[in-house]
């Protein structure tokens, strides 16, 4: 099971009733920040999420809308008590621009550790398989994809194919791994084959480019940006490496995500909703994200 | 005539509906922005004022509730149209601080400037005369006075005496000094010396100390932080380098300033004037700042 949560859903500029782009992604009590421009401190409360579970930050790029309030953020944390290391992971140099903000928060009482992510980076992070992928932006800029695996249904031919002893049977699916005597069982021996898991992607800033349809094929969550959604809009768009509703539209097809949520609005757009009808003829299930849209996504049996 | 607006009036954290401590100080065309907290931009929005007029930012000291959303305001002025140079004054390093924050702003449309103050030093901006005193803060801390001067009333008798041509005496008056032949005439020379003019102090954060009285006496308007007002919390704000309502109405009162107001409460301090009634026994013409709090001053008679 996985909650996501859209902190804001604004680009470049925070404005009073819309907070800049940010993502909540909570899982088995775990939670992962994504980007945190000026006011993510203050949207985290608006959506009524704590900062006690965040371990991980993921930072797309180093545009200020997605970065400015991280000292701030990280000054909440310790506020509110923490002492746990906090993991921030983003583009190549993510430990020097961090230092650079957090000159103004040069006590903080907890330890930050880095993860430099390059073109196309894989880790974990609690049950959370993350892995990061280039886009084409006006700087470096990278998506991030966040899989919750799951494992085979215990195939009880299997088990007595390779001669697991039925006792271990329960403790071997409770704890994927057993030793027993000299010998170690482990899942697989017993698992018909992993099933699918549940994977989310989140990809702004950035243009339509290659990395993307293949990196979040078969997402059941697909959270991209439109910055606009009028074709007249298109080239002033383009040209500052962002994307419009259909564009986003196209990709979540062509890719068959299950759904699609639209993000980092410019702040020019009052309504991004008067776009969705145009771009739901190009992919149904594209919705308009909202400061505070939740979703809770389970298995899909 | 000076229009001063508080954008916010919170400490050490933004809240929803209260941004951080930061104020708006205008006079003829030329506005000052004083601190600059996560979340100013959006303030500055709300209280509907623009950042086209602001050439001088004043930081009191490094804290990030104070400084942490320059970038931003810096990216907002520059998206505005901004080509004009800006000055960011402050205690010394102020350049470095900011250097390193606007690493995630690199390109900005205008010139900064920067103005390293130290113990008490004085300049001028547009009109007014700006002068700055250290505080007792946890780090270096400034404060800083507003003054629009005013000059004396035209007095018939002292041009006569001085025998200034009644043909120059309008110019005179209007332009403050008039070349004729090869003599130089100046104001002073008819002028019955100078009024009283219009004074605004600000003072956050600190605690009380020797340099705050003579620094801010006879202010028509002066702004002082007040964390708490409970004396339950005195020890607790002392510790912390801030001071409590009732130890800034005994400043008000001593300097003999016009009337204060209070600004910079606590996150935890839901309701500031519940603390009013206090303060007002040392200092009758005490108020609770509130955002979008905005007064014009004019000259005395």
């Amino acid at each position: 099971m996985i909650d996501v949560t859209l902190l804001g859903t604004g680009g470049m500029l925070p404005k009073k009733d819309r907070w800049l782009a940010s993502c909540l992604i909570s899982c088995g009590g775990h939670s992962i920040l994504i980007d945190c421009g000026e006011g993510t401190q203050i949207a985290l409360k608006c959506a009524q999420r704590k900062t006690k579970p965040i371990d991980l930050i993921c930072i797309t790029h180093f545009h200020a809308d997605h970065i400015s309030g991280l000292p701030g953020f990280l000054l909440s944390m310790g506020n509110e008590g923490r002492t746990e290391p906090v993991t921030i992971a983003g583009p190549e140099g993510i430990e020097k621009i961090v230092r650079n903000l957090c000159i103004i928060a040069p006590q903080l009482p907890f330890e930050i550790r880095f993860a430099d992510l390059h073109d196309s980076a894989g880790f974990v992070s609690g049950s959370l398989n993350i892995n990061s992928y280039k886009l084409n932006h006006s700087i470096e800029c990278i998506g991030y994809n966040f899989e919750l695996p799951r494992s085979g249904k215990f195939d009880i031919a299997k088990a007595e194919k390779n001669g697991i002893p039925k006792s271990l049977w329960s403790q071997l699916q409770r704890e994927g791994r057993v030793f027993s005597g000299d010998k170690l069982y482990t899942y697989d021996m017993v698992s018909s084959g992993p099933r699918r898991g549940i994977k989310i992607s989140y990809c702004t800033d950035t243009r339509p480019c290659a990395s993307i349809v293949p990196a979040v094929r078969d997402s059941d969550l697909f959270i991209c940006e439109g910055l606009y959604y009028d074709d007249e809009k298109f080239s002033r768009t383009a040209e500052k490496g962002h994307m419009i509703f259909r564009e986003a539209a196209g990709i979540a097809k062509e890719a068959e995500v299950k759904r699609l949520w639209l993000t980092h609005f410019s702040p020019a757009l009052d309504n991004p909703e008067d776009g969705l009808e145009q771009a739901r003829k190009t992919f149904p299930e594209t919705y308009c994200g909202y400061d505070g849209m939740s979703i809770t996504l389970t298995y899909h049996d």
